[in-house]
């Protein structure tokens, strides 16, 4: 756990300034280094050399290409001049005090250079500089003294090993990646913001989507994270307030709260966010020791904090890109229902398949609406949605612009998607057409046009209609659309903490300061009731008569088990005796009950007599910590739901109970829950609550605790929920903070 | 039933011909038709408009456009010349016979045109005329009529509501879709087929393979399929012998024989198949009544069907046309491990990710490989497995050709992948050496070029080095090509039918002429041991006397449930009860079913006692008729995971033991199987021979038996299988054949 609190110490506050030995610098926010970029009137690029084919020479010659109209300060103490400007000797050298440094220097020079910018008053620098953490213990060494020294200095930097950032709308191409050396765009701002941890997939994908018309115009290659890291940015992206929509492309959180505050920031804001997440094999290999915490893994945890914020995460590059096109349109849709105009029923056919994959409704029009558009296409054949307006479309372009300009005069539409495909005769005429027809509406329109020469793709998307070359791919970013748009936001955070938790978690701290690792079962349980989870009633016995008497006030039939901490797997040694229907059958099973407890020379020797549950389906419910985000609970169905087939959803703690119901709601198996089987049907409400007291619980005494794993937690035939039973671990004295 | 008796009696025989009243005719077999199209030395068009721009002048337009040298006769009555040829005012008063008539008329005029073609001698028609079944029961009738006419005349048809088909090699454009409307490319053939069910889908997608070096070279357009089909016209292109790969877009498969036996020679002749298949949503709609029934359906069939014989199905039309593009390049791979040269780290874990989800193996290099690979690359870091070049590689391409020529030389390497990106300035030249190295291997390679011009992709494959945009794309038609490569054909064919399977299937016919529709459960048993299932020992008794008897001579503990074909869920009724175990409670539990017999008022009052097994996991055996494929088995878990989470494998009967094993190890739950949660392992081997058993039994008694439904099979303490329940279901009079 040492790694969460050393994380959390680094994270940035939420103001953007960190405290630095009792005090708290003026470094700028994150936000203020994306206004920085955004409206640069001054660069200093620090080494730049005269030679523009050089990575230490292409910045200054990217900046001229795009026709960047501000101030350029080549740095360069050996040379006059540097590609046709005046070069100057030294940092503080320069005539004014520029917003940026772009510092393209030798590993050996950088730290001195970001010294002389925070004496200079320069507040953001760039470092392309390689060879720091990525290369191993001395890198990460030096990489440490990097940041300490930005630190001391005021300075706030990206990388190093970052390729640079792309600010589009002023033409700041503050990088050196050779994704910038093309002919064939020129950089559009379209309010997307592109976040990578990758600086090569970073150019690649800025290239994929300026080449097709998508202004991903604000780009961020975070490299090493050494200040500046994922999340951060991405808040101060969002924060600066001109963010339509945000990509990603992440390799590993290393800023879990700021990630989480800013999905949250976003999704209050209505700004999308999409996510291409890599490195699940390398995740999947850290595995947790308990048995909840085994299904952990920052990846699951990930998901459901996607899930949580309604972000999106896409499922290859292409996808980020599709997925951003869709949003950078700003178009909001109501609902799922979606009307389809395709010039071919395969087509339709396909559409309306992956619709129904996907949630979205090819809804029938109403006959009304059926007969409007009857008259518009010239057919004799019935008009139902998906409408086709077979090949006649390139004949009568009427028919598209009518057809589309009903679609979305149609009440019920709440998304129109266009097909279209080939056409490179008619191709100019049919995209005006559909964007004239676009601007008078504001319901999302998208365009599948599959083939042909690839310029409609181009032509519609710059003119703000997202356009895809794959019908799938069309319904994919359609659906993706509808999800974000309406995905349930959290509740308000719930009330403060409440004094009786924080009292049990000193307790729990107390009893790991004694020693004591983990709580068996009965004191687990009361862990659990003081945490919202009803449990069994249950009284413990040290001896067969104690037993029967237990049983007697309990009221058959009953459940017997060992009570101990010191053994994990009851039910393997004999330690668990079910059903127990008669008095006489009670005390024979404790008899032998603790005479293995005597046999294995126990601390302990007593049992717990509890009352026997029939119920329905059981869930297990488990609480843990994440490396990167902290306190998380799963939650799944219970034995081969959860062994064999991993089917658990998980978030960090603590949950709302409108995200609990959704969380459960996930499962694959959540039949079980309403009634398959003959099963009790669960009241997924009371369910819910106890999922997010649970959180909440856990949330507060997470200091004292390393793992809570309740299992199973049954659906009791009232359809609640019952413990049967349970162990909470403890953290160590310095695990704890 | 009727369905899959008329459609199979619809079926071409394997030969390619009818019998008709009778007499076997001499019309061309779809082999034949393909080599007529393929080497068209002259074609007529019946109809031909003058007006190149209308539907009936483009086909013509289009010959000459793309250099058609055979000869070209129009046909038409009205005009002296048509674009400039002479031409025929009928088909009669051709010069010569061509190879292949294109029949531009309108609907009218189309069967006297095919009436015409036969007395010419004509043996292959395209119609492209619509109107007919897809409009309704009266255009049915017309097409029906349309197909005896051709029929009779000796003349196969494509269509009619065909957009025709393309031979690109010969320049062969028997089309009229706009499609061939462009001037960026040369049709080029790769030997890749592509037959579409949907003639707008099947241009698009032609144009998009086309526009991007990938020479989909053998077109058809199947329109409503009143003669040629496309299972007939995959098995033609096939066994013409020079096709390398196919492509399918598929609606409905109506010729399921044909289409299973094209998939069977294709996996022999090692041609890759592709297959895109839509209408899952509707098929769904179509549930069967009994229990496997409603999961069966012929999508889930098909998949199946095409897990069988290895062919791949894609999720999308891009990725159609990116597995065609990764087996047009003819090369086979060994294994799958896969050597990854990547120019970004961040790319090299993403599809590392990719890897290991798709079953490709990015394996560990070993270290004397490793060494060899350090001194071609630049750098300091341990050279591991994705093997990261760094953009170094843009400075001294002479990396790319070293490096790419080590990994096909370490004869660990299955398959070779290149991920570059932008690099507009280089990318002549790293193809140039990407297509030089490559030219000395039969390793297959592929690159993914993220980014960029889009050039790279077109003048590699055009080359035959498979290139795609995204690095999942390119791992995901890895993978395709490595399942593919590596799949198991299916055995032989079994022995031929069992005489004593033969007298069960007379015996089985005779009860349903008496009326019987449903089986007992110890007549089902009688069955199911007949079909190879091992079964519960199990006595029938007519009173508590003769249960206690047949306990006795079972040994204790037994099972008792009331023995009647008239209730189908007995343990809603009290009719089963479990764990007897003394001779009293078998009397007390015998009386008390047939008490319930006696108040139902059953025709039959009787009990079966039988052993009690305590097994292992439970699966179900079912054995049904697919309206398209016929006789099909499918197995699964048991309960939820039947029932919740739809885990269940389907094949066409009879299937091989190899198979029946394929089959249990995709279900998701297979673990259960295999000791988890401390269950009886199976012996997964006299699982799948109980399985192969069972479905060569159905295939045998199939015709007179609707379904089988045995539930559960356990996995006994020993590991093998026993059916504790089962149902069969004989087809009426009327079903059967």
């Amino acid at each position: 756990m040492g790694a969460v609190l050393r994380d959390r110490s680094r994270t940035a506050r939420p103001d953007g300034r960190r405290a630095v030995g009792g005090e708290v610098s003026t470094r700028s926010t994150a936000s203020e280094v994306v206004s920085l970029l955004l409206h640069a009137t001054a660069i200093t690029i620090v080494g730049a050399s005269d030679n523009g084919a050089k990575a230490s020479g292409r910045t200054m010659r990217y900046l001229r290409k795009y026709g960047y109209k501000g101030d350029i300060y080549p740095v360069n103490p050996s040379r006059e001049t540097v590609q046709g400007e005046p070069a100057y000797a030294s940092i503080e050298q320069l005539p004014a005090v520029p917003d940026v440094a772009v510092i393209v220097l030798p590993k050996a020079a950088v730290a001195a250079a970001i010294e002389a910018c925070g004496a200079k008053g320069i507040r953001f620098a760039i470092v392309f500089a390689a060879g720091y953490a990525e290369v191993g213990a001395e890198g990460a060494q030096e990489q440490a003294e990097l940041a300490a020294v930005a630190e001391r200095a005021g300075v706030r930097f990206l990388g190093p090993n970052s390729v640079g950032a792309v600010m589009a709308a002023e033409a700041v191409t503050t990088a050196f990646m050779t994704g910038l050396d093309q002919d064939r765009f020129a950089l559009r701002d379209d309010g997307v913001a592109f976040v990578s941890q990758s600086g090569a997939m970073g150019g690649f994908v800025l290239n994929m989507a300026q080449s097709d018309g998508l202004g991903v115009g604000r780009f961020f290659s975070t490299g090493n994270e050494a200040d500046l890291a994922l999340g951060e940015l991405m808040e101060g992206l969002v924060d600066e307030g001109s963010t339509r929509a945000m990509l990603a492309y992440v390799e590993g959180v290393r800023d879990g709260e700021a990630f989480c505050r800013a999905l949250e920031k976003a999704q209050r804001a209505r700004v999308p966010v999409v996510l291409m997440k890599v490195g699940r094999s390398e995740r999947g290999a850290v595995a947790a020791a308990s048995h909840t915490g085994a299904l952990a893994g920052s990846d699951a945890v990930l998901d459901g904090i996607l899930e949580r914020y309604g972000a999106q995460r896409a499922e290859d590059v292409e996808q980020l890109v599709d997925f951003g096109r869709v949003f950078a349109a700003n178009r909001i849709p109501r609902g799922r229902k979606v009307s389809i105009m395709t010039i071919s029923g395969g087509a339709g056919v396909l559409m309306t398949d992956y619709a129904e994959d996907l949630g979205l409704d090819v809804f029938e029009w109403d006959q009304p609406w059926q007969r409007r558009m009857a008259e518009i296409l010239p057919m004799y054949a019935p008009v139902s949605n998906p409408i086709d307006t077979t090949g006649a479309i390139a004949a009568d372009q009427q028919i598209l612009t009518d057809g589309l300009q009903l679609c979305l005069d149609n009440p019920e539409t709440d998304i129109a998607i266009v097909l279209l495909g080939n056409l490179e005769m008619e191709e100019d005429g049919l995209c005006d057409r559909i964007i004239e027809v676009a601007a008078g509406s504001d319901k999302p329109i998208l365009v599948a046009w599959v083939g042909g020469s690839g310029n409609p793709r181009r032509i519609l998307s710059s003119a703000g209609v997202p356009t895809f070359t794959d019908p799938v791919r069309a319904m994919r970013a359609a659906a993706a659309l509808a999800d974000w748009a309406l995905a349930e936001p959290p509740a308000p955070s719930p009330a403060g903490p409440s004094s009786e938790l924080s009292v049990l978690k000193d307790r729990l701290a107390a009893m790991a300061d004694d020693g004591v690792s983990m709580l068996h079962e009965m004191q687990s349980k009361k862990v659990l009731a003081q945490s919202g989870i009803p449990v069994t009633r249950e009284i413990e016995a040290r001896s067969p008569a104690e037993a029967r008497a237990a049983a007697d006030e309990i009221g058959l039939p009953v459940v017997l088990k060992l009570l101990s901490d010191e053994v994990e797997h009851k039910s393997d040694i004999g330690g668990v005796k079910l059903g127990l229907a008669d008095l006489d059958a009670v005390e024979d099973a404790a008899a032998e009950v603790l005479a293995i407890a005597d046999r294995l020379e126990l601390t302990e020797r007593s049992v717990v007599v509890q009352e026997s549950v029939t119920g329905g389906a059981e869930l297990i419910l488990g609480a843990t910590h994440d490396p990167t985000f902290g306190p998380v609970v799963v939650v799944g169905l219970g034995g081969i739901f959860t062994e064999v087939l991993r089917d658990v959803a998980m978030r960090p703690a603590p949950i709302d109970p409108g995200e609990a119901r959704r969380m459960v709601a996930s499962l694959r198996g959540v039949a079980l829950l309403r009634g398959t089987r003959g099963l009790p049907v669960a009241d997924e409400s009371r369910l819910a609550a106890a999922i997010s007291d649970f959180s909440r619980a856990f949330a507060e005494i997470s200091p004292a605790v390393e793992s809570i794993d309740v299992n199973p937690l049954v659906i009791t035939g009232s359809g609640g929920v019952m413990a049967l039973d349970g162990v909470v671990t403890l953290k160590n004295k310095e695990e704890q903070r």
